[in-house]
């Protein structure tokens, strides 16, 4: 389903657009919430293009986008979310035509405000969060170090994996994440002790952004799903490994994720991954088929997503050193066992009501190479195999002052490389 | 604590106040946000007196509440929470006066409607909601059906176990709750069948309201734990068995339960409810003291509440018969394992930040014996044991038609009795 809003020879009037390395060309077009930078000017919507956004709230104000008021583009993506689907997609293509060369968009040249002059908010007001656990890898690896002899449970092939997160302590790329205090034991029965957590890790996720909304008690059938899906952010799901060893059971993990999970500010529209999709996981023989419920032949023939995720890490030594960040491991959705639509899906498979600006994370996104696994908890193996940094340093699991960058991308011969932007994090040392 | 608003020779001018069996004496002044029935007035926020509500925001305006605004009290009742504990028992005792026999309330008496012409909503916007699992024979109850030789986690007795629910799901008492669909299995290995839950339970909870705010990265030390709990509301934390028992390993239950969670309108206030503070669970000969973050003389002393959870059912059958609901089970909090001061201090210790109108479950109240177990799945024991009701019918779970109905109320020799109103629901049947 791509469109010329996806054809590679498209060029922007706005010349950073046209670089080749940068994450934002015409083709993407993400959308983001921002203000100038340290102000107290009222937040509003922009679009991210080349190294520029584009003010869409002006833009709607000088209408320049017919059809779309400026009360949409007011604080948060919530209402444009809100909107069908349809509408999202027309809105794309305005903004294309806005930002093309030869395109309408001359007066827009004054609604260019550099990003280098802005500062991000939360994309939207997050009503709920729910993280899945939709890497088979992931799973598996994480369950082999609990369970040895039982690594994945009987349920992963048959259930979308899902469960709750704390939607007040998401916060935007770039704020600083205290490490947390919390029980934790020496032996599996405990006793415990209460402090600072000493196994500090990062997850690589995919957060996506739902739109619209399904009343307490419907569901949404799977090929409804992508007009529920509007987009993606990079989640770090910041976890305290020594904290969730003794919480997490029976009810799950808790206190060891709740203190952060970071987003990335840019929403990259699933209209402009469009020419990214790719089938759903392909089952290994014996394995079973998802239940009806969870299929449709659109979905299971482009329902996945082939996107990259890099995570890096740039500990304080490496940054006083002017060293570059260290490449720790690279994955990609397409390795996911379930698609997101799955997941809106089963999620609302007993009713539950979804709600725009709702956030849904994949779960670490961890592939079956040893340099594809999302967590230090895994890419160290627990600790037992460290990682060596270029400044000599090795780390098991995060150090104070380490940060944490994390990248996303998609690319595809014919097409025009788009990119998520960054989710970034400093560990600041716990309280004392 | 107690102060004169306790003092139960007190009456109230409002009649039905005096009457000895209601649920809002004078001494006990429950918050509510309320509108004319089926209207479409701005939603706001009152008191319960007797059968009668004090609307609050024309009190304010009319100055009879000095000190507070009318915008206080619009909408919900999350502004009010944000407000200084102090605030909280200044406006008590205004409102304690101007509806006192002998008090400051004639010009009141233009502002009292009926509690019958009136419907209510969710008290506050619900950021987030978390539930705990606080009941020791709960978990023991629970953990001995699905782990016979090891039903208590060695975790329990050192952390509140808690996990994240469901925010958006939650509805006011009187919603009428869809029999949820999901995967369950005959076996416990697979392979799952999507279909109506079979098994479908209510959980008797009590949820304790949030006021004030913590930053995130900042915690609440169990000293200041009491001036953050506003007040209390029942709950009941509706759960699928059968979905729950497949789906809950390893990250914890989920579509078994965030298909709706009923939560009652009234906010019985911390302050009502200090004659009704008692010691923290003894703990017995053996079991740990509780480690030092979660521990302080005054919590130890009176943290605890003495406040009884009644779980009533009336089939269908019932109902049409005329009959009165029948009494499934009654618990209490005293039988807590931990505070709502430990759950609450528990939550913050990693950093984790509460906002006004967050709400935290106590999980299922149940006690030592068979006739305080406050929930099917362990009233009936699985199932194994069906209740029989006075019609005749017998139930291991909830049927369709059947209402759930759960009161709630604190006495103690020498203060006027109060309640807490109902939480009700009646379990419809699947969709087709």
């Amino acid at each position: 389903m791509t469109d010329h809003t996806h054809d590679s020879s498209r060029r922007s009037w706005v010349a950073s657009a046209n670089d080749a390395a940068t994450d934002f060309p015409l083709q993407n077009l993400p959308l983001g919430v921002f203000r100038a930078l340290g102000s107290a000017a009222p937040w509003r919507v922009g679009v991210a293009i080349g190294t520029e956004v584009l003010d869409l709230r002006a833009a709607a104000g000088q209408g320049l986008l017919p059809g779309f008021g400026p009360g949409l583009f007011d604080g948060t993506l919530n209402a444009l979310m809100a909107e069908p689907a349809s509408q999202w997609r027309t809105l794309r293509h305005l903004v294309f035509e806005l930002l093309a060369e030869g395109g309408a968009g001359g007066p827009a040249s004054q609604l260019l405000v550099p990003q280098a002059s802005v500062e991000l908010r939360l994309p939207a007001d997050i009503g709920d969060y729910t993280d899945f656990y939709a890497s088979v890898y992931h799973a598996t690896n994480i369950g082999s170090m609990f369970r040895p002899d039982n690594p994945l449970l009987p349920n992963y092939k048959w259930v979308p994996i899902g469960y709750h997160g704390r939607a007040s302590s998401l916060v935007v790329s770039g704020t600083a994440v205290t490490r947390p205090w919390g029980q934790t034991t020496a032996k599996p029965e405990g006793p415990p002790s209460f402090g600072a957590s000493r196994r500090l890790d990062y997850e690589a996720e995919m957060g996506f952004w739902v739109g619209g909304t399904n009343a307490l008690g419907t569901t949404v059938p799977i090929t409804d799903a992508p007009a529920r899906l509007f987009g993606v952010s990079l989640l770090n799901d910041w976890s305290a490994r020594d904290v969730q060893a003794w919480e997490y059971q029976p009810l799950g993990p808790f206190l060891a994720k709740n203190f952060a999970s970071t987003v990335s500010p840019w929403v990259v529209t699933m209209d402009a991954l469009a020419p990214f999709r790719c089938p759903a996981f392909v089952r290994p023989e014996g394995d079973p088929a998802p239940l009806d419920y969870l299929t449709s032949v659109a979905d299971q023939s482009a329902g996945g997503l082939d996107v990259t995720i890099d995570v890096l890490i740039a500990s304080a030594a490496m940054r006083a050193a002017g060293a570059e960040a260290y490449l720790v491991s690279r994955g990609t959705l397409a390795d996911l066992y379930w698609t997101p639509a799955q997941m809106l899906t089963h999620h609302t498979s007993n009713g539950c009501d979804l709600h725009p600006g709702d956030l849904l994370g994949s779960g670490t996104v961890s592939g079956p190479t040893k340099e594809s696994r999302g967590c230090l908890q895994e890419r160290t193996w627990r600790g037992t195999e460290p990682l060596t940094l270029p400044s000599g340093e090795t780390r098991q699991f995060l150090e104070d002052g380490d940060e944490v960058i994390m990248r996303a991308h998609a690319s595809r011969a014919g097409f025009r490389r788009i990119g998520l932007g960054e989710c970034r994090g400093i560990v600041l040392p716990a309280h004392a």
